[in-house]
């Protein structure tokens, strides 16, 4: 079925897995023995990398890699790190604030949660209180909210953990290397993000960015076998190696990634890059009369999500056929209150495959006889 | 010599990640949209080929890909089907028995484990009378044991546990795919295998196939949030996706190596070659002098333990370097009471490549100073 590949490769606008460069993809084609030292090395020179981006020291933070999906790194470290004495506030905005929510419940963790609407960001001071009040040394939150583009108040929320002397953990799943990230000056204590959002490597396994001595002081906290981060991490310190099987092509694929982010210029490069791809949706978007439900302020680069046309004639299932069956795949909405879709603009794609797929867009209305621009009461 | 593609491309005679076809890698060259229906389909096309190797029928057995190392597979069956209520079995006689008991214990699952020595064989009448004193109503073993090559005896303990009614938990990683299992016959409830062993795929995912009835009855039972088996087993039953993002090139990279799996005659052809590689690697290291520890009736012919040759001038290092350099990567040995190396059959390699691996181990020691062939005390 995706045998005649080449003539069916789509330009994924999605939040990830994304498109990436062939450069990065071939890097797949050796077998690596994943005991080598040869192995170990290419994944000794990707943490250093990774703590780079960052902007942190190697004597004071570690980049610890685990094979599968972004969740499991966040799940990796609430299992890991907090014990029963502890106390975690959640912090939720949002379908990924719900997913921290979740782990906290599997795992039967002490933790409280404070909520905010969808589509609103996080507001700093309840923050503060609830993490007073509710004695709380661990903080959890989602930096990119990627059910809704939301960029959540990192810089306000890490200074009130800094003062207050609680852990913050910080899901940077679609932010970390597409927006500038300094790791100490925002305070977190952990970072988590993946090998297939914005450093633009393919889907595999996610890493874990840790303060060394917040982490060597959660012995004996690890709920799970698979996802104990310390023991993780002393591995790699023993022998660098992983300590089940890593998924050594999609590694392999992730080191090219960060030449190819190096020789952008960097997370902060990249972020102008994103930045042009959003300005550019959004023009065109706009003038199609698309609405976002999202404040302007608030929404972030890496998503956005649009509102339904309310016109009688559009079908979600039709739309995303027609534009697929033009070489674009976008994607489906998450937000419990509103009929959405969502489209990314990370991955290897520039200002004008924005431009190509908003000119696909209003050919598909036309096609669904939806006439563009979309009146207010259409487009809202 | 293995490929067109890099001149330090190796052979790798290892447990996994193996050698791989081209064809397979190649397969990785695409992004592909993981929510889209194209990618479902893909993959239900794996899972309906999963449950034919392993000779079951869909009406009750489910094949559940998870993202991750095989371990997590492990872990995920574990930690998500055996309650507090249940008692579990584990047998042990070997480093991956061991990792049975480790996640039993992570999860403080009420457990025993009846233990067996490193190179011996597990006694189902041993076996037979623990269950019964333990009152337990799950097993779990290890069929091929990678860390010595023992197969075990999975027929005897299937039968056993259909006789007194416990469900048996097998880890088929280093089997599954090329030494023939039917699941029904051998009274198997859960069986978890990986991307990259005999299928001979690329690493990046686990699956496990699921007694569907067994699987239902474990309603509330999951310790995880990523590792809960039945919530991605209704998942994929709900619009045949994952919960958290795939690997999705590993995804097709692995249908590329099941179509090359069937062309090879499925699972019966692939385990004749396999013994073919095996055979050959015997005759070879036999006429140089080594020996295995292991008793050759026990003796699979997926991976084999050789001890290190007595003589003054062998260094594990040395050699493996040696090794290295003339473009094959052998294995460590995973044994706790002797000194070892491991030669893997399994993967894109055939009989040839067996014999010139052999051949450079002759032409390595001689260059190290130890004359071949080895003298008794030397191999021994």
């Amino acid at each position: 079925m995706y045998s005649n590949l080449d003539s069916k490769e789509k330009i994924l606008f999605t939040p990830g897995p994304l498109t990436t460069s062939l450069k990065v993809k071939r890097a797949m084609l050796n077998d690596l023995g994943s005991r080598d030292e040869d192995f170990a090395r290419l994944v000794y020179s990707i943490q250093q990398k990774l703590l780079t981006i960052g902007h942190c020291d190697a004597r004071d933070y570690a980049a610890i890699l685990m094979p599968g999906s972004g969740t499991y790194g966040v799940e990796s470290v609430l299992s890991s790190v907090i014990g029963n004495e502890d106390k975690l506030l959640v912090i939720d905005n949002g379908a990924y604030g719900k997913r921290l929510i979740m782990i906290a419940q599997a795992h039967k963790l002490p933790f409280e949660v404070v909520s905010f609407s969808e589509g609103d960001i996080v507001d700093s001071d309840v923050v503060e209180t609830r993490i007073r009040e509710g004695g709380c040394n661990y903080v959890a939150m989602v930096h990119c909210e990627t059910s809704t583009g939301i960029l959540n108040p990192l810089l306000k929320i890490g200074s009130i953990c800094q003062k207050l002397q609680a852990r913050l953990i910080v899901d940077a799943m679609s932010s970390f290397g597409g927006i500038p990230i300094d790791i100490k000056k925002n305070s977190i204590s952990y970072l988590i993000s993946s090998s297939n959002k914005c450093i633009e490597g393919v889907p595999g396994f996610c890493f874990v960015i840790a303060q060394i001595n917040e982490l060597l002081g959660s012995e004996g906290k690890a709920r799970t076998l698979g996802l104990d981060l310390l023991s993780q991490y002393r591995a790699f310190i023993f022998d660098g190696r992983f300590r089940f099987t890593p998924p050594t092509q999609v590694i392999a694929a992730f080191s090219q990634a960060l030449v190819l982010l190096e020789e952008e210029g960097g997370a902060c490069s990249r972020y102008e890059r994103y930045k042009e791809n959003h300005a550019t949706l959004m023009r065109g978007m706009s003038k199609l009369g698309f609405i976002c439900p999202v404040q302007r302020e608030h929404q972030s680069p890496i998503i956005t999500t649009f509102a339904y046309p309310k016109h009688k004639n559009f079908r979600f299932e039709k739309f995303y056929q027609e534009l697929k069956n033009r070489g674009y795949l976008i994607y489906q909405g998450k937000l419990s209150e509103a009929d959405c879709f969502r489209v990314g603009c990370i991955g290897h794609i520039f200002p004008h495959d924005i431009e190509n797929l908003v000119s696909a867009i209003e050919r598909v209305c036309v096609s669904m006889d939806i006439p563009l621009p979309l009146k207010e009461e259409q487009g809202a």
